[in-house]
């Protein structure tokens, strides 16, 4: 584990939103003010915190903490929603001495209930007890530990990276197994960094660095209604990126802490046991090839097949041809693992794909390269599978 | 159940394509030509009997006989898929004294593999023998159960309609339960009737009819490879439908008796235990509510839920959220089993949704309406639910 980004301060706490035993409220803090980007859900009902953080942001680009809870998503909600979130902001605010506008917000959980007032009014004064303690008693894990909801495991890690000024770092923290689909945007997560930047530019980079990572997994084909990402640069490490190699450099080691963290939602979707990268090449056009890697990788036979270490290639030829995408079919080669399976319209003769397969469709990772034709258009996209351990997971959630 | 439609013989056998101890080939034959109608799927890799059979109905929609196999789809085996379902079209006719070109393929089962001939070969006789038996030997019911895949029952039926000159008899089999969202096309389904009527009204009314039901109803959201909807007809009633009121009253039972099936289908879905009945109404256009119906119903969140008998009312509202339809958040409202639970963006205050729909949630049939606002667009949809069962049946259909 390398160092922290230097400034930030966690805290978590229990709530009891919904079971009494867990940490149930995130916070952190940053010693300066942090330019702040954010990418938020495209789902058409965003929830009360996506409003707000949106609003807020969209006056100025900048925060100085982060409040987040589980088990009550405060989405479909409507204004009494607004008023109980922005409320939950206040009471961080004066727990921090903040202003509420620094403070930015985040829920996650089920869809529909209010925020129970009562116990954010109880919660806070152990949150603030919690901020007070000793510098490190609190750290990442923590923090994502307190923000997950059907996760199997909690998702944090860091980076670092050398700047012509110093060094700067990155930590990142986030939730999400299910309802997994995102779209310009992706589940809760909040990435800090130390580094002083300039807004006009941490912004794009952010979107960039989502565009080829979190925009590429899917669990279940669900978006939420709560996606968020925040992404805060407190300029605590004293060192600024403004040369384009600077800023090359930082945005590529956004954009590999973003890609671990993907993979890390995809390889927890809930009740996965594998992962499948869709790898769909010489498509017409990426617009083509993102349609075919998201119809198999969205294909209920093709995952339940991969669930059940099937080398069914069938089914996902199936899915290519009702993907919608513009292709000649004769063109069209498929290898599972590495072992070509189909061209030329059949089965490649020699291969007994059964026998070769069994071993390699065993593993926690399999490989899906769909060869289109000539085009240029191509795509990835991490996909999990679907067993008994996702229909317990969703059949079950609420009760 | 009312008599069978005239002119039609039925006949069974077993080849052993995957299982030695069932049925698994079936042939109907007309004692006239019939003038055949037929839809097929639009997956851009459709199957060797697909291909061989639109090729025959384009020179001249007629045909006199049937012949269908399970166990082995023909799909995806480029030229060689096509000689071998020649070959079988052949046989049969050395069977019947048909010509070949009369006789009609269909194949379901697994994706990959090419007939094997050798069985073929063996079975035809017996095949022979099945249809000399004496009329009434083998039925609807056998003929539905020798097309069977992983279907948990056959599906069959018929109907009777007075026209003008007298009473004519429709019979319907299909075969369905995996890789089901028909689009424009289905499952494999044969309609026979003993009618009189013009090629030329016969195609567009089945087309007609099967875009409000098999066009309107998924199980899992794949399209398969073989779907085949054959309907003929070949006026062994003497009875003829030419005048606008009978032809209309022919579609009106037709599509009844599709509809009907269709219902059987997703009642069918394999693992499936409940049907959920999506109304969309008030979309700005057909268009939208189509695509607003089709998300929930492929979602696996929702489909999970209604499985585990939740009325997590919350998931369906974030599948209409991302569907990609125009509409305004706010005028959407919701009802679940008839009790209104979401309107305004919030949840309907004076309602205890869980305790209200605990029972009516845990019945067979679920309406889900959803009022998207003031348009006239409209759609209605038939999905599973997906559980255990499903994935018991897909983790492990090929082993």
């Amino acid at each position: 584990m390398t160092q922290s980004p230097k400034g930030y301060r966690f805290a978590v706490a229990s709530a009891g939103f919904r079971k009494e035993t867990r940490n149930d409220v995130a916070l952190l803090v940053s010693e300066a003010p942090a330019v702040t980007a954010a990418v938020f859900t495209l789902n058409a009902f965003p929830s009360a915190p996506v409003q707000v953080a949106k609003a807020r942001l969209a006056v100025r680009p900048e925060a100085q903490a982060v409040l987040i809870n589980t088990g009550q998503a405060n989405a479909c909600t409507g204004d009494e929603g607004i008023r109980r979130c922005k409320a939950t902001l206040e009471m961080a605010a004066a727990l921090t001495g903040l202003s509420p506008e620094s403070v930015l917000p985040g829920s996650t959980g089920v869809i529909g209930p209010h925020l129970m007032m009562d116990r954010w009014e109880k919660v806070m004064p152990v949150l603030g007890q919690a901020l007070a303690a000793a510098p490190g008693t609190y750290g990442l894990e923590d923090f994502a530990r307190a923000i997950m909801t059907t996760d199997a495991f909690p998702k944090f890690g860091d980076a670092e990276v050398e700047l012509s000024g110093g060094r700067v770092r990155f930590a990142i923290m986030a939730k999400g197994a299910g309802m997994i689909c995102p779209n310009m945007a992706t589940m809760l997560c909040v990435v800090l960094c130390d580094v002083k930047v300039a807004a006009a530019v941490w912004q794009p980079m952010l979107q960039r660095a989502i565009a080829t990572t979190f925009n590429r997994v899917t669990v279940d084909g669900d978006t939420s209604t709560n996606d968020t990402v925040y992404a805060l640069a407190n300029g605590c490490s004293g060192v600024e990126a403004t040369s384009a190699e600077d800023l090359a450099r930082l945005e590529e080691t956004l954009t590999t802490l973003l890609g671990r963290t993907a993979y890390m939602l995809v390889q927890d979707g809930e009740g996965s046991s594998k992962v499948a990268h869709i790898n769909v090449t010489g498509a017409a056009t990426a617009a083509d090839a993102e349609l075919v890697a998201r119809t198999v990788g969205h294909s209920q036979l093709v995952k339940t097949a991969i669930y059940g270490c099937d080398a069914n290639w069938g089914r996902i030829i199936a899915a290519v041809g009702r993907s919608g995408a513009t292709f000649n079919p004769a063109e069209v080669r498929l290898s599972l693992c590495g072992v070509e399976v189909f061209r030329n319209g059949c089965p490649v003769d020699d291969v007994d794909v059964d026998s070769l397969l069994l071993e390699p469709f065993k593993a926690h990772d399999i490989t899906v390269d769909i060869s289109m034709g000539s085009g240029s258009g191509a795509y990835t996209l991490l996909a999990s599978d679907l067993g008994h351990e996702y229909v317990d997971c969703n059949a079950a959630y609420r009760s």
